[in-house]
């Protein structure tokens, strides 16, 4: 064996890894996305779609390269990891694919959902620990006491090579890209990705990405203190300390780690539904994030981007999609004062219909203690066409007397 | 030419499309879906990804091969259309890249949003007729009297031939599936893939999907007399009148029509989402609804399904992932009878913490009248693991004396 978790993985071990996961993970596809490059002013844009892996991220590539190196005697006694989320899923179906007992060990208040989602793949699933290092600390002392091996998310040069079979199908599906994007949590997906292209194509480009609270490799490659913290939409990538081998690759073959916003994210994954009718996670999107927050970059480019999973809770993305409509003003919600008569809703309902406006919901409050005992206001979520098409509606309902003001607008609440 | 509207495309006819639109529409992928193969007991599921062409449909394959086939003269003078949906966007599309003008004719009464998404395109939108039916009229005196060439949605041999490169594709792309499924509007998408499949694999069997709402080529077929009518997900095969040479094609090589209900084509949206990361259309689920609705004709089968298009307006989108998570139980509404004094609220916030539900909204009521004037009652919306969470916060509740009624559930709703 050419490769220990000590030594960063080569082209060879790479073409290895290939040769070795192939039939078994999916050969997932990259698309054109022309829509998105023409917006972005791009030359091009191929999207590289981990997000149809069987688990749903590119984590079925490593940890099936890490649990098919095994040894006869390793398989037999079974492996641990520490996760709640895509490594999880990633080492606990492959394993149960090849026999291997696996254990998942996640923090203590780890959502049922998401333990579930790991049992159901067939892994034996341990809540431990009251936070993500604690419950890791816990998953390396269980591998030490049950002789059990450790699969570490991205530090390890089996879990890289896995990885880089992206770069391997990437030259293949899509060979005319000048730049890359890769998102970054604890660096495992773009190290693997930067040697196999490196190898082969030097001259291109390589960008990571990480979300602004969770800035770990920028910070670590910039030498500046680790700040993190925070709720991000991007939970996939928010990983506090990166590899000591990814590190050393990144620091070796990446241009630069850019930051993106949680705005940023949040556009992007609608971006990816409307324009490309995509699924993505939060940090499935962030490479999209990072074109859109840095066009110096990638201006008159051609770029190609990894979605890197589309595990994405459907009650959050519907969530993500209707903000997008109250951001863009295709959906508005008016707050209207009215006298508290019979006929006056029918009114204001058909002067919002007589625009052109669809009502979706209506609120009708009689509460309210600023307005005069015969006085009301009612709250109306209308689908407009636009943000003009809202100041239309808001003028027409002034032009008849009902003083109006818009409640919802993320642009105008938040300044952004 | 071998082609004239009249004639059904052949083989050759299909190869030339190919040949003609090469690179300028998207060789769309392929991908397999192995988590709903294995859900829905399937040998293997391929689906193709019509929703990830420029315009979000196939409907760019069959305009870009009648534009293309156009003579010089007729370039010059332009064509025209009527559709307010994906045919509409796919010839202005390409006509605009060629330099043909085109002119799209809508029903008077569309919306704003649709006619826009035409209009960016570049081409001329005139919204004429109170139903399609009219618009249709319209568009075909506007033909005449400009001299203008009328691009027919599916009666027509080059747009057949133009989606029979679909077949073609899918050929190549998974060559081993038993059985295909496709939507059937007019009928042009499965005319050509049909003709492209048989000429190659005749023991391919191929089944089409209108919705239970709209079955005009299933009745066409079965000579039962036209019955269609009501809203449905599925706008885009919501087809009055199956073409002349669509039916003639579908009743030679199609196996049988098979009807799905609303229902099933809201839960193959979601499962699209949920399980492969995929945004559909109605008409672009319907072959999965299909799968699901009539398992005997798949069983255990290989099967490749055409996703044709991806066109959801994003809050129908965000509403079918809400409704499917009330369906399954994963959100669900809960009115709580409470005394209306202070700390009661967080009593029962506390009660469904315990038991590890998540209240994301609550809506207190003092108004009504059923109730004594002591009394209120809050509907609280709870996320939760599955149905039998729901059972367990319900008992939490009424053990700790609060009177607990299920308001939302589809499943108990409308008994399905």
């Amino acid at each position: 064996m050419s490769t220990t978790p000590e030594t960063p993985p080569t082209l060879a071990d790479i073409e290895a890894a290939a040769a070795r996961i192939l039939g078994d993970v999916v050969l997932t596809p990259t698309v054109a996305a022309p829509r998105i490059a023409a917006q972005l002013d791009l030359a091009s844009l191929w999207l590289k779609l981990e997000s149809q892996q069987f688990t749903g991220s590119f984590k079925d590539r490593g940890a099936l390269n890490k649990l098919k190196s095994l040894s006869a005697d390793e398989a037999k006694r079974g492996v641990i990891a520490m996760s709640a989320g895509n490594h999880a899923q990633g080492v606990a179906y492959h394993a149960k694919r090849l026999g291997i007992p696996a254990t998942i060990v996640m923090p203590e208040g780890t959502p049922f959902t998401k333990a579930e989602r790991t049992a159901v793949l067939g892994a034996t699933v341990v809540l431990k620990g009251d936070t993500i290092d604690a419950a890791a600390l816990h998953a390396r002392e269980m591998a030490k006491t049950q002789n059990l091996t450790f699969v570490h998310p991205y530090d390890d040069a089996l879990i890289v090579a896995g990885q880089g079979t992206i770069g391997l199908e990437l030259l293949q599906q899509a060979p005319e890209f000048d730049v890359l994007v890769a998102p970054i949590g604890g660096g495992g997906l773009i190290s693997g990705i930067a040697t196999a292209l490196k190898a082969t194509r030097p001259e291109i480009e390589i960008f990571g990405v990480e979300c602004q609270l969770y800035p770990s490799m920028h910070h670590a490659v910039h030498q500046l203190p680790p700040n993190n913290g925070g709720q991000t939409l991007a939970d996939g990538i928010a990983v506090k300390s990166p590899g000591v081998l990814t590190r050393a690759i990144v620091e070796r073959h990446v241009k630069d780690v850019l930051l993106v916003e949680e705005d940023a994210i949040e556009n992007a994954i609608n971006m990816l539904v409307e324009m490309q009718r995509l699924v993505s996670e939060g940090a499935g999107a962030a490479a999209l994030a990072a074109i859109m927050a840095h066009p110096a970059h990638f201006s008159g480019k051609r770029v190609a981007a990894i979605v890197s999973g589309g595990n994405i809770d459907s009650r959050l993305l519907a969530q993500v999609l209707m903000r997008g409509l109250f951001r863009d003003g295709r959906v508005v919600t008016l707050r209207i004062e009215i006298s508290d008569q019979p006929g006056v809703l029918a009114q204001v309902a058909s002067l919002v219909g007589s625009t052109g406006g669809n009502i979706i919901e209506v609120h009708h409050q009689r509460m309210f203690f600023d307005l005069p005992a015969k006085r009301a206001e009612i709250d109306v979520v209308i689908e407009t066409r636009n943000a003009q098409h809202v100041h239309e509606i808001i003028s027409a309902l002034e032009k008849a007397g009902f003083e109006t003001r818009r409640l919802s607008s993320r642009s105008d609440d938040e300044g952004g």
